[in-house]
């Protein structure tokens, strides 16, 4: 569990951008979570999916969320002084996940501000983007992080 | 997999409101979905939680919104004509979500739009807010939902 912190809050400024990876998703992952958190029709079932809106097998929105995390964790915030995020301000299911998409990943903070209220602690507003194999993007999110400071401030 | 349709979407009109249950997560369960897509000390591990922010192991942030989604479909949305969803506004994780919490969800339409594009489909917008046992919020969320209409829109 012993971690090498590479990123504080100050080594990840506005522009900062990564490749976060890819990940596959199959079709027996995607029923399982869909089986755990999201039994509709259209993410368990070949052939309910077909007669569906979305023409076939798809994945749950919060399965797409959950794999771009997985990527998001191992492939950064690992290496980070990460404490959590309080939230999104948007997030956009752009286009259906099938089973066997190469999903990959692109992570860019776009603002960044110090807490007056703790002055160890610093914030980054971050858009991921998610596109396919086709280059369609399927998932978009803004959201923030909290990340330690490698100096906290001095007033 | 067959299902009746008791809620299109003329019959959730702005101000439908329903307590969509509840549920506890078990540690086992926590750390179960982090080690698939969240694998952060903090969600893997008791005692490196116990040394982090948030003083003991809890659950990840999507996490929560998954079990959120499963209390929606199982208590509404599969009694519904939902056609999935284009995606939120805004999300927040307001408080840490520990093992044995009691999580209990509302759901309340905030807004109502038909789809011009699509005469049989209509939109509805609603706010998520889930609670733990002490009566805290753990999460908040902001978004949209399409369900296909009982009567399609004449011109």
């Amino acid at each position: 569990m012993s971690q090498t912190i590479k990123y504080y809050w100050e080594d990840m400024p506005i522009g900062f951008t990564r490749d976060l990876g890819h990940i596959v998703p199959s079709a027996q992952e995607i029923k399982e979570f869909a089986r755990q958190f999201d039994p509709q029709p259209f993410h368990l079932d070949e052939e309910a999916a077909r007669q569906s809106v979305f023409g076939g097998l798809c994945a749950s929105g919060w399965h797409t969320c959950a794999m771009a995390m997985k990527l998001t964790v191992e492939n950064l915030l690992l290496q980070t002084s990460s404490m959590g995020s309080p939230g999104l301000e948007g997030l956009r299911w752009q286009k259906p996940v099938f089973p066997g998409d190469t999903l990959q990943l692109h992570y860019t903070i776009t603002d960044s501000k110090a807490l007056r209220s703790r002055p160890d602690i610093g914030m980054v507003r971050a858009r991921w983007d998610m596109f396919n194999q086709k280059g369609e993007r399927v998932l978009e999110m803004d959201g923030w992080g909290m990340f330690k400071r490698r100096a906290a401030a001095t007033p």
